[in-house]
């Protein structure tokens, strides 16, 4: 497809992608797409990434069922990064991390340390996420 | 610094920073930091980033007055992407993009093609922002 030329892939073939929730504007997670995850992407309306870890693809909410509908997929200036506006099923608030936690930045550097952000409480447990089943 | 060895930097030892702005919830750009553009950053409060096509530290705004106050520096649960919450400066409303864009995240795909948003516009003509001084 034209529109995956266009981009600058980087030397492994992937790109980075930010999943903003469209309703809120929160940024829940950065994951990785190949070529392949792009187009699946695009035609299902659903993100799919690529796991760097399992290379393989990775339907997101596959386990958890915490998928996410892509309402909107930007491109930056340098052609390098890809911005996903999404709504976040599976829960209300959003859970996108694996932790449990509404977004993957829960942590921030406070007097020159990272600690969890008071605002971004775990919402439920990984085990009942991804033991249920 | 103990914060800056928990990142998971890459090979390059560098990490993706995207800018978010703190007041909309804009995504304005990502670039990238090595540990002394994280320092500096964190020091000054004020992005500094590293430029992979200039190979040095970059002060944002150190030509176009675009300057980024950092009011909060996330990371993610995997340690290898930070979140910047930025007020961005020298516009209303601010610049972040080289174009004179709001975002760099001004074009998204709308069938099949990437195709630049009605609702970003270049707010200030690029001769204008680095050819004035």
């Amino acid at each position: 497809m034209a529109f995956a030329d266009a981009l600058a892939w980087d030397d492994k073939g992937l790109i980075p992608a930010i999943a903003q929730e469209a309703a809120t504007g929160d940024v829940l997670m950065v994951a990785w797409m190949n070529r392949e995850a792009l187009l699946q992407t695009a035609l299902r309306g659903e993100a799919v990434y690529y796991s760097r870890s399992r290379q393989r693809l990775w339907h997101k909410g596959e386990e958890s069922g915490h998928v996410q509908q892509v309402l909107d997929i930007r491109l930056d200036c340098d052609q390098d990064v890809l911005l996903l506006q999404v709504r976040q099923w599976g829960h209300t608030p959003g859970i996108a991390c694996h932790t449990g936690r509404h977004s993957c930045f829960y942590s921030h550097l406070q007097g020159g340390q990272w600690q969890d952000r008071p605002d971004a409480p775990v919402l439920k447990a990984p085990a009942q996420i991804y033991g249920a089943s």
